[in-house]
């Protein structure tokens, strides 16, 4: 329970100064000249630009080296190359999957993160040690970042004999959303694998959030079979499809059946915009009605230097990889790590209005636009009601 | 003529640590343990990376509003909008190519730019008004930045009459390479269009820098043409094509010839790394030999609402365009914005050696690939021998 708080004078998107009223970690009210009680503590917005929580639609916490020495990377350039070097890299440094997701969290806090999903791996090799070191951070952090956590087979759902029953355990344990990868090209079998998938979710009634690299046509054959078995055993509206590449390869007449079947079977997109490979198509999906939302993928690890827990630049890479220049698709942008984020998550009781969850960030920027463009510090974040970060610099005892 | 410095303890990118003693604006000697006089300044770098002064190979400083109200962009998405848009709001907004160059500049050093390369439009419109301009800048900040102008036909140099004047008049009052654009798509005419470029820049025995945005076929037959007047004439070593986004879209059978004969005639590429169009292809140019280097073109302007003058996010974007994941391979993403893009521009005594220019950079980063990733606040910026910057803040007087 969060004490009464006030933020007064800060200004929407649209222009309007507003006063927000939090209470029990809610927002009370928003609108202008609120009337609160006088001993409620009061912050001065000073008419800086009001946005939601930021969310995080996609990570791997337990990966990242964030705050840690940096790892110099002399990895090959395959996908498998990737997953067996972090495999022998973790076995040999004692990776600690606790201390590193709770790092990169709070650094997510401090620029303004209230709501994240991250992946976590599930796999022979080290078990459920991954998850149990995301689910301490989680629990650490419960008052203030809203974390979802998915059981993620990295090294594959079939190919390692004991997965599925890991990520069982998984679901069983603690975990929010059942993961999935490339059911042809790593686990060999798209029926079989897509199979185990769902019936793991359905038996424990768990959405699904699945890693989809594979490429153009066989993307497309993977993903129907998937969308198959979202529509016989009813989940509509729980199963998210990370990446997606085959649907920026596609020929429209090939691609656009896929964009409304998605679009009727509330499927949503999840897109890091990545600039060296193909991306769902931003304003075909908009146009079909599919939910298109972004995210980091792994942040500073052994697969990946890049990554910030900044997700206005996360934004800002959406527009450059969309070419959106103008200020309406810049709030586009914005919206696949807020709004549409939190949609394609299912995070509750999200956004600028009474009776949402008190997740809030003030930045010193004139519009949307130019707070994507410039990504200015984060003069206040409130998480749940509570301030967590002030100029850039997270709160004490957060 | 500045005052002799020693930094004491710098890292090299190899680990090496360095002092590196500075004498009229020169490195006069870089090594361990240097001894130099006692009444030399002192300024300890206490183990920080040691970078050269970076590199920004193409920008449009005149056209910027950076530091400026935030720009609403609501112009359509063809290159003839964008250009009408920039005239119209020009004629309407007074906008000061002197003041909003002088700003950016003084950005760029603030993050450790020291060398820059500017296109400067030049149209019917506004005559030589941004010229004048942006060498006020370049005066402003002659003793620190190296900053080259280009003249640039921004509406076409055959559409309006005159423009070809106003370059001639443009290349005498100062300018350093003439500049020019689409000889194809925006002149409707590549022949006469290359003729009276090549035409002007002989006679003033200035370089080139084109903007070539052709894309795919007709880009390749615009390449041609100017390849074959680099050869006539004599241009080996003085011509830089900008952008050449027809690279990144043929094949390899009929790009790799254009590449040998780039190579052969020592004719520069120069990429943004745009995440939304084809790029020439990195692996390919560093195997035939072609120099391709990075900047960021216009920052924050009716164009385009992005772009920094942090060139180590520009190393970084060109890392993400290019999947570039190793530590080698950021190396070769900083080097499109340090020696390579000195190389393609023709700034003289550049790098980390004794007798070049004393331009330096420190960062807090373990290597080169960790400084492009993480983009650390510059500790200090020496540019011309003078500290321009410390702790990411400008010194006074700059």
């Amino acid at each position: 329970m969060t004490e009464p708080l006030l933020i007064v004078d800060a200004r929407l998107p649209d222009g309007t100064r507003v006063d927000v009223s939090i209470v029990n970690g809610r927002i009370d009210a928003i609108g202008p000249d609120l009337q609160v009680e006088n001993d409620v503590a009061r912050e001065h917005g000073h008419g800086a630009l009001l946005l939601p929580g930021f969310v995080e639609g996609h990570t791997h916490l337990d990966k990242t080296m964030w705050g840690m020495r940096w790892y110099r990377n002399e990895v090959g350039p395959k996908l498998t190359d990737r997953i067996e070097n972090e495999r022998r890299f973790r076995a040999q440094s004692g990776h600690d999957a606790a201390a590193a997701s709770l790092a990169l969290a709070r650094a997510f806090l401090q620029a303004g993160t209230t709501r994240l999903r991250t992946h976590v791996d599930i796999d022979t090799d080290a078990g459920l040690k991954h998850l149990e070191g995301v689910l301490k951070t989680r629990d650490a952090l419960r008052d203030v970042l809203d974390m979802q956590t998915v059981a993620f087979p990295q090294s594959g759902m079939l190919k390692r004999q004991g997965t599925v029953t890991l990520l069982d355990k998984a679901l069983r344990g603690g975990a929010d959303v059942l993961g999935a990868l490339d059911p042809a090209l790593i686990d060999g079998d798209p029926v079989a694998s897509l199979n185990a998938t769902f019936d793991l979710a359905t038996r424990h009634q768990k959405p699904i959030d699945i890693h989809l690299h594979e490429p153009a046509e066989i993307g497309a054959f993977t993903l129907k079979l998937l969308l198959d078995r979202v529509e016989a055993l009813g989940m509509q509206g729980r199963v998210v499809i990370s990446h997606a590449f085959c649907l920026g390869a596609l020929a429209p007449r090939e691609r656009d059946p896929l964009l409304e079947r998605l679009a009727l079977l509330d499927v949503a997109l999840l897109t890091t915009a990545p600039a060296s490979v193909p991306v769902p198509p931003l304003a075909a999906c908009i146009e079909k009605g599919v939910t298109l939302f972004g995210g980091n993928d792994g942040i500073r690890d052994t697969w990946n230097p890049f990554g910030s827990p900044d997700m206005l630049e996360r934004a800002m890479l959406i527009g450059m990889r969309y070419d959106l220049r103008r200020d309406d698709a810049l709030a586009i942008a914005f919206d696949c790590v807020s709004h549409t984020a939190a949609r394609g998550c299912g995070f509750a009781d999200y956004g600028l209005h009474a009776g949402a969850r008190a997740d809030l960030v003030l930045v010193d920027a004139e519009t949307l636009a130019h707070a994507v463009a410039a990504r200015p510090v984060r003069k206040l974040v409130v998480a749940n009601g509570r301030i967590v970060a002030r100029d850039g610099v997270l709160a004490e005892g957060v």
